[in-house]
């Protein structure tokens, strides 16, 4: 080939549970005006991905704008990738919904835009090699992934000017090495240097293609890149330099190339995504040690010999990252065997099984299951909408299998794969999944809304939390520096919220603690728990009593209380009736200390995440009143009450939690300090609440307390 | 626990094709004397795996020592672990031969000991993240693999005294991190070391188990360690000395302590081996340039900090290093779907499908699919063995399909996954396997033997090789030293064989060379090649004639002579008859230059394996006539032939070239140079035969040639 084949791919896709606003602006700042300059320049070939909620947002919004794509695909200047529907991490999947989830897209596609896609979009570019299989199966013929892939399994960036063959069982797939160099630069350096790179590499090699691939909010969306882009000009540039240049450079779709050149060889990529993907998914420790080492090599004369050989982790390993991922994923895999198995038997109609795979499916979008410099995992409305879409596939599944509205059940298993006992407990209104590790709630899922309100994120260090130091009240005024050189604080002395949870921001979590503790204290976890209650193991027993499921926790556990040691047994049953949405608990706590008395306080903490710590419709009631300040994200202690609720008039719903015994209350909000596109930000991951007592404990006297936890459907005009 | 616990865990397995003085040599060197001493110290428990060789080969030749595994089973000194029956690479075959190959060996040890193992050994501790499922469901709970594998998911050595999860679709297994120091210790070093080793873990860690898992074979066949461990007693004085420390030290199985103790946490662990393996599945100029930085990193003071992030490749690109482990892998994927469609649809007796699942299964035995420091791949009687289980296998599914004696088949696909076109031609005596890249035969199968006598290896440059020249003559005598350090070589002057080839040594390769070629320049592969068709892209066409396939490859290519390219048209056909062994194959070659004479040589070159170059009853038989130096591994030439044969009086077989044209005949051994557990040896793939001609092409008379490739049987009594 005398010419370099220019391969420029795009991917673009919003997570599900997006704002609205935000798909629309990528839209205007992004995807419509690249599309526009594109057709301008007849000569240049696209290959491009929209994910399915894209083709979702297309059709409801723009339907011009998919008339304008099908005039494209018709000239053959822009080739459709496909994917899985929803943007799912396809190594993570159940097989059929691998399959499921990219011929749905596949046959979108083809209705949409009348093309068949053969190549594959990889989500995040996450691959594993058994994958091929489930590619081919699925009619993929191609998918391009990183150079960075190729350099792990030990070629060399000059080997990787094609595309190459892998396979499992047979099943062969073609793989494009998309390149890290032209990533870097595209398009956050002058488009002469991507013209520079493409005339090197006609001189190196005697037949090559120079391929591009990374996400289209590049142009547009990311930080000054609207204005670098657009209304500098950047693209109509670089589309003008590649025009002066046709003579050498060929731009082409991955497609044309795919069949028109043989491939470079046969190869075997290890499990990995993009190089920056790797390390976020080490374990924060490794992580910081990962950034240091390759810190340090930059300054070693071997450290280019020594980089390539360097690796960090994959992506599965996030969910050994974030409990909250992985619980979450591991609801979403056990409800989809179920649903597909009724499926199968054609339990569903035609028109519900649909319906309860577009949920499942949508329960699958990767962003809120990770966490690396964009929020992800970190933003409450992401998990929400996964939450949402699962809670809404379960609804179906359960009005599948109970035509009456009174009925409770409980499914004791190793939900989340951690070796201890979760149990989940279901009836028309509820969801619940206890956990016998602390005897704790970890969701409850009000049906009616389709909400979980036990969604916070616990306080995690990451491996860039130093740089919050570093970075506070800097403000960069680079423009140009890719996403990952960016790091800049939407907020001053953002570094005093960086606190760090000692145990899992669940609900029911049983404290004991002497007066020494104060909200304060107890708030930025510098106080002394003098149980052995929290996250340990409690024994379980279930009871079906007359129209309600009882669940028991007990734990012969101890307080250190004047350096001693006392046994304390303590014991918590939940009962959950068939049709309310509500939970009775009774806690009995017994001495057992041989007459050693006890005088200490015992706290129940909830932490329940209505998702907006600021917003007028969102507050606090505290014994049926108003308070002055009643923001969910407020700091406050109430004393000697039986009740308070937490109001959601957005949603219309209202949490509440009433004692037989008076308590004092601590509430304060959970905030997280993560990385976003714009640099770090505080996010608001739910009220923490401690009901608490001061506790005379002798041998012959149980301490006994009765709480509800409920949640009910709440008209604002009602008051 | 006031105790570390000590799992010690052995891995006992033969390849498939091992020779049987091998395996009784295992036997009574290493299997037995441990089980032996075992015996007497009935405090040690022992976590055991025998591949299904290995019961096979206990069953049939010592059913006493069955009794007494039975016995110490019976007792609760050993646990025996599962694996896959004929111990695969458990991520590389066919889902279902997982599963199948997983239940026969548990069935079989079920059987034989009376229990059902739980845990398995997974061959060469081959990693990948989606196993768990299959695992699972083939009733499998735990695993062991290196602590290499979980450092490598960034955890570090502190982490890995126990056990942890992982999981996939929500599929849980436990995995053992086995340790790479006790690894290097046992039995290399005094076993006060290891003693030393668990009493430093029992003061690091407040619960822990020091986890050992590691070949049996170090316990009395690798190298000097028979005297080491059962001569000098180094077995006896590590169990005493564990005896001696039993109020510390508790030795237990990996079962006991699964079921005893809790996990660690939950991992994902990337697709791995243990490090050594990792090393040796890169590409070779990666594996030099990873060895080079693991040396530097040994001076750099940072070093450790940077060797925890670096990896080397997967087991996987063994088939993209080695182009013969992946074409007979392939074979064996392609017939298993097949014969698995057959027995889905019951087309095999019980009886047969039994036996056709047993040579699959046999023919996907490890050990000839890669190579290390061991023979491996590099070893023809393990290749041998695998090819003669595929043939067997696929014997029985012809049967199944033909009835009849006369029939000829050919399937056209790419069947190696490289992109390129290949043609299976089948009669009831050959099986074939052709390439459209240089036109070539890469396998002939005689199925009355079940052999492939094209089965030799390409001499590739190996990582290790420059090592040849340092241990030149080198006899090391430390005697303690593991065989990764032990690099000795059993014959002087091994250097002279590092020939590297240029092309792989498969059959009908068509050369085209001057008068300036002599033997040795040629085996030497110091010589010009004037013509451009060795690997190139042929045009194919298939015609079925009567009673015959043909199968016909053309290319149109150059002759470089006199500083002129000379185009050349060859054409090369091949009939298959429907009932013979035989391959008449036809050449034209047409010189298109236009008047431009050519006068050069013609060769076409076969590489053909029986397996022997220096063995009294395989030998040359030339123009029907003894010749002096008749051994398949001699250097010679013939002149002015029109026959020849290669006699394999072993097996009762002939192989016969025939030609119309008399020919001049060049033969010589292709041997290899490599790694074995005692050093470098060379290693007979087979003899290389060149026919040739000189050859006048002028423009309107072509060159024509018709050849015969046969093999039938022989009985040398015959004579």
């Amino acid at each position: 080939m005398e010419k370099v084949a220019f391969l420029f791919c795009i991917h673009n896709h919003q997570p599900v549970g997006n704002f609205s606003h935000v798909i629309e602006n990528a839209y205007q700042k992004a995807y419509h005006p690249f599309i526009n300059i594109l057709k301008e320049y007849p000569f240049m070939k696209i290959t491009i991905h929209y994910s399915g909620i894209l083709w979702d947002f297309f059709r409801n919004n723009h339907p011009d704008f998919l008339k304008e794509l099908k005039e494209l695909v018709r000239k053959g200047q822009i080739e459709i990738m496909g994917g899985g529907y929803y943007e799912p991490i396809i190594s993570i999947i159940p097989d059929d919904d691998k399959l499921g989830q990219i011929e749905l897209l596949s046959k979108t596609i083809r209705s949409l835009v009348g093309m068949s896609p053969r190549g594959l979009w990889l989500a995040e570019r996450v691959w594993e090699p058994h994958l091929p299989k489930f590619l081919v199966n699925a009619g993929i013929e191609y998918i391009s992934v990183d150079d960075y892939h190729f350099k792990k399994a030990g070629l060399k960036e000059e080997d990787l000017n094609g595309y190459f063959l892998t396979e499992d069982e047979g099943f062969v797939i073609k793989v494009f090495p998309g390149s890290e160099k032209l990533r870097y630069i595209i398009p956050f350096h002058p488009p002469e240097e991507t013209i520079e790179y493409l005339y090197q590499l006609r001189k190196k090699v005697d037949i090559g293609a120079a391929i591009f691939a990374d996400d289209g909010e590049k142009f547009g969306v990311w930080p000054y890149t609207y204005h670098t882009v657009y209304e500098e000009g950047w693209l109509k540039h670089f589309f003008n330099l590649i025009q002066e240049n046709l003579n050498w450079i060929e731009p082409m779709t991955m497609g044309t190339y795919a069949s028109k050149y043989k491939p470079l060889g046969r190869i075997y990529l290890p499990c990995s995504s993009y190089m920056e993907m790797d390390e976020w998914s080490l374990p924060t420790e490794a992580m910081i040690a990962y950034g240091k080492v390759i810190e340090r090599l930059k300054s070693n004369p071997d450290g280019n010999e020594i980089r390539r050989f360097i690796k960090g982790g994959f992506w599965r390993n996030f969910f050994s990252k974030y409990p909250e991922s992985n619980d979450l994923h591991k609801r979403v895999i056990h409800l989809s065997e179920k649903i597909k198995d009724k499926i199968r038997k054609k339990a569903f109609s035609i028109v519900r099984s649909k319906k309860v795979i577009y949920y499942l499916y949508q329960a699958q979008c990767n962003d809120g299951y990770w966490h690396g410099v964009f929020g992800g995992l970190y933003l409450p409305h992401l998990r929400h909408a996964l939450y949402e879409n699962l809670i809404k596939a379960e609804i179906l599944y359960d009005q599948l299998r109970y035509k009456r509205k009174d009925w409770v059940e409980v499914e004791r298993l190793d939900l989340n794969g951690d070796g201890g006992e979760e149990f989940l407990l279901k009836n028309p209104k509820l969801i619940l999944l206890f956990k016998s590790q602390g005897g704790s709630l970890l969701e409850m899922d009000f049906k009616p809304k389709a909400f979980n309100i036990l969604n916070p994120l616990t306080r995690r260090r990451e491996g860039y939390h130093q740089k919050v130091l570093e970075a506070k009240g800097k403000i960069s005024d680079e423009k140009l520096k890719t996403i990952h050189e960016i790091f800049e604080s939407k907020e001053e002395n953002i570094d005093q919220y960086l606190i760090f949870d000692r145990y899992r921001r669940v609900s029911f979590i049983d404290h004991f603690f002497s007066e020494k503790t104060d909200l304060e204290s107890f708030r930025r976890h510098h106080y002394d728990e003098i149980g052995d209650f929290i996250e340990k193991e409690y024994e379980v027993r279930i009871d079906m009593l007359y129209k309600k499921k009882r669940i028991t926790f007990s734990r012969m556990g101890n307080i250190f209380l004047d350096q001693k040691k006392i046994p304390i047994y303590l014991i918590k049953s939940f009962m959950v009736p068939t049709s309310q949405s509500l939970i009775e608990a009774s806690y009995q706590i017994i001495n057992r200390g041989n007459g050693v008395e006890v005088i200490c306080f015992f706290g129940i903490e909830f932490n329940i995440n209505l998702l907006a710590g600021n917003s007028e419709d969102r507050y606090y009631e505290i014994e049926g009143q108003y308070i002055t300040d009643r923001r969910l994200g407020s700091i406050g202690e109430s004393k000697n009450i039986s009740r308070f609720s937490l109001i959601d008039e957005y949603r219309g719903m209202r949490v509440f939690i009433w004692s037989d015994k008076n308590f004092n209350l601590w509430r304060f909000p959970v905030e997280t300090v993560s990385l976003s596109e714009s640099g770090f930000e505080r996010i608001f991951q739910g009220s923490c609440l401690l009901l608490f007592w001061q506790m005379e404990l002798k041998s012959e006297s149980p301490f006994l307390v009765n709480l509800k936890l409920g949640i009910e459907e709440y008209n604002a005009g009602r008051i």
